[in-house]
């Protein structure tokens, strides 16, 4: 019997267990010395495989998700050794695990015939989800190999959109006819010998295969046996299309407390169901995403063990745009050169609006996603969000903008500058404000994702504002006073 | 036929719907008038009850979910105002299903016997999550309310931490005999008609009521009438204690695609179960909390439509240390005045490091974040990931401080500037890696969440530094070259 909470602390335990078997074979030093060599090719050698022989039988005996995890917490070379002793026969739910990222490190050495018996433990929807991660000729070499019935259906999974029902959903459900009774469905489920590992709900269809609702097992349990499907099906059962959106089906399920559902294509025929369990994959996924995309980074990026130079290409991007951002700023800063020649003390004093006017923009960004995520937020009441943010930076501007009008002029006696810091608060909180629900929403109209480096956005231009509010107001006064 | 992508658009205009059937009775203003008057009492009189009878007909038909959406998309007083109109058998689901924030604004108005009618339609489980939102007083009368055995099972469950397993499971379970055949088992479930809506398997006991393993509904299906329940259960189910991390929990119900796990104590006597819908709720929770928490908010700070002043005030505490950290900055930058007063091209390109370095560190953040919610990242690896982090810094630091050089030696000419952009990118991008691990990692080792307020501190932080780095070292290469 196991036990989740030391469970975790076992799967710890566990790498640790792992990395010193491979310490004590003293194989790592060769390993890595053959660098050149595929790290397969040596392992699958007889002599090799025998000197891992208590790693492999260790191996054999995880879940494919403990698996995962091991190999997401083990560094490239070993990784590879590792992945190279698990049984073909879970390498297909081993790969469905994995962190995309890891997923990459281990489709590159593995070869197409162990792609093709990785296959042939997956369903359809899981090949498909398999497939987007790979070169299109293994791709292809790998469609090939199946067969027909389980192509159409791969195919037809990736015919669906990213972020779609269709995409999540599972191809593998049982229909059973309207006129039938529940003993005739009991007999055919005793000769399946089960149920397939998803299906919650039967799916009932009339003659001519179109979906008229589900009938839960449970009925089949409650009801006696001569009682006809029709009497005892859910004929208004939740149900899916297609091409609905993934995070509108998260949210009713959630909502509706569902664990299995119809999914429907625009003739009403039943295409598959779509099941809890996929739906906490998206959802984990998308909050994953989410958290990342938010500060530039993508998912690839989390494999603690990806090469320092390959990590460092990838915030190139956003690094380019935030450097950009900044330089804008400098620009502008520069413009005032002269202003803060004179008085030096404007300096000190500037980035003060300018980090707390980053901090508020960021919050502001974050209700706009947890808005966006929950469907709070559309846009009727976008707009609202904003007064809403624009009003509190207004009024925490007066309150806090005085405070920080008071220090500066503690610190430097100098009565104007306590009127700039206030303005200077005051008008910079309350671009924070619109800038932090103005940013995702434009993203958004472009047709881009309105999450996807919307914090390094922000950031730049609350500085470059907050810096502009308050040495243009500083150059005023000063000019003037 | 309900769908879901089409049903979300039906949601918002539902809202639209229900916003113009309060307009129509022009009672609006009506309304915000008695403002003193308790808006229930007034909705509560017939004649009241009578002009909204096309609402409150709307609303009954509304699953619970679906008004929990249309009541947090509604202004203060017309939310009460639907709210008094929804039928008192929905509360407690209602009460359920809305977030923290809107709750709260809900119960408000409530009287105690609402209160109690409320909790009859809850299992006791739902009640303790309730119970937490109300004041000690309420929450006792409603504790005396209860059934003895439902009071006891709301006491256990309200002793559980936040966070823990324990907290989250479902009481209501059935608990089959051992040594009973399938036929007996059927027969009472027929006599029960039905499962608890929860219950996804059924928990096998033995005659000391100690828990030995769980039945699959599939089983009671596929096996004939006469196998003992010993034969076909499942004897080495996953297994969780009250006191496991939910965390945990949800990482192993994705990781093993469960529905439903049995819960135990530590004297292995079955407590109750925990299913995917407690975990799908706690997932989407998890996810906004730290969503919010990372800019220091709060969830009930999400409500759309409570007051700016109470808003406002909310956001104090992390603006105080927000200003804090930023004056610290100011500060230092005041100690290098001299040094701008001379070069003053300083103060214009000392904010692109902060600005960088502060993007950079919450990108270190976010990768943190993450591996914290995977159990991807602890103790053992934290120091590789600072390690990474920081290596990239360097890299990063070396190519974009170049870059950056070069445009301030092409801007002003001057390569001591282009020296001191190099130099300080480098470091600020070395420290930024640090401190986005180390933020989190200490907050968390003073026993504080390690997300609230993380990146309003490393922004801070690496501002500080920032500032610090390029000046101190402005001030070094203008002082001897």
């Amino acid at each position: 019997m196991s036990q989740s909470g030391k469970h975790q602390v076992k799967l710890e335990s566990l790498v640790q267990h792992i990395n010193t078997l491979i310490d004590r074979q003293e194989l790592v030093s060769n390993i890595v010395d053959k660098q050149e060599m595929r790290r397969h090719d040596l392992v699958q050698s007889l002599v090799e495989r025998e000197k891992y022989s208590e790693l492999r039988h260790l191996i054999d005996q995880l879940h494919p998700a403990d698996i995962a995890f091991v190999l997401e917490n083990l560094p490239l070379d070993r990784r590879q050794l590792v992945w190279s002793l698990v049984d073909k026969s879970h390498y297909g739910a081993v790969l469905l695990e994995v962190s995309n990222a890891v997923r990459e490190t281990l489709l590159e050495g593995m070869q197409h015939d162990e792609l093709v018996v990785a296959a042939d433990n997956m369903d359809s929807d899981e090949i498909a989800d398999l497939m987007t991660g790979l070169t299109p000729e293994t791709a292809r070499d790998l469609l090939s190999s199946l067969g027909e019935n389980d192509r159409e259906q791969v195919k037809s999974a990736l015919s669906f959109p990213e972020g779609t029902v269709g995409a999540l959903m599972d191809f593998d459900v049982i229909h059973v006819p309207i006129d039938d009774t529940l003993d005739q469905i009991l007999g055919r489920l005793r000769y399946r010998r089960g149920l397939p590992a998803d299906s919650r709900v039967l799916m009932v269809v009339d003659n001519k295969g179109f979906f008229q609702g589900t009938l839960e097992l449970e009925a089949l349990l409650i009801h006696p046996g001569e009682t006809p499907v029709s009497e005892v099906m859910n004929r208004e059962p939740i149900v899916f299309h297609t091409n609905d959106e993934a995070r509108d089906a998260a949210t009713a399920f959630k909502g509706y407390d569902l664990i299995s559902a119809p999914v429907v294509n625009a003739h009403n025929r039943l295409m598959g169901s779509l099941n809890v369990d996929a739906v906490l994959d998206y959802m984990q996924q998308t909050s994953q995403k989410n958290l990342l995309g938010q500060v530039g980074l993508h998912e690839e990026e989390s494999d603690l063990f990806s090469p320092i130079w390959q990590a460092a290409k990838h915030r190139w991007p956003w690094l380019t745009l935030n450097l950009l951002v900044a330089f804008i700023a400098a620009l502008i800063i520069g413009q005032f050169e002269a202003t803060i020649a004179a008085v030096v003390a404007l300096a000190a004093l500037m980035p003060i609006t300018a980090n707390v006017g980053g901090n508020a923009g960021n919050q502001s960004l974050a209700l706009v996603i947890r808005g966006l995520s929950t469907k709070q937020l559309n846009r009727s009441n976008m707009m609202l969000l904003a007064r809403k943010e624009m009003s509190i930076g207004v009024v925490n501007g007066l309150i806090w903008g005085g405070v920080m009008g008071v220090a500066a002029l503690v610190l430097y006696g100098d009565l104007r500058l306590a009127l700039v810091m206030q303005v200077a608060m005051i008008v910079t909180l309350f671009v924070a404000g619109l800038t932090g629900v103005l940013v995702p929403v434009t993203l958004k109209r472009l047709g881009l994702d309105p999450i996807l480096g919307s914090s390094i956005l922000i950031t730049g231009i609350t500085d470059t504002m907050g810096f502009f509010i308050f040495l243009g107001f500083a150059a005023l006064v000063y000019a003037t006073v």
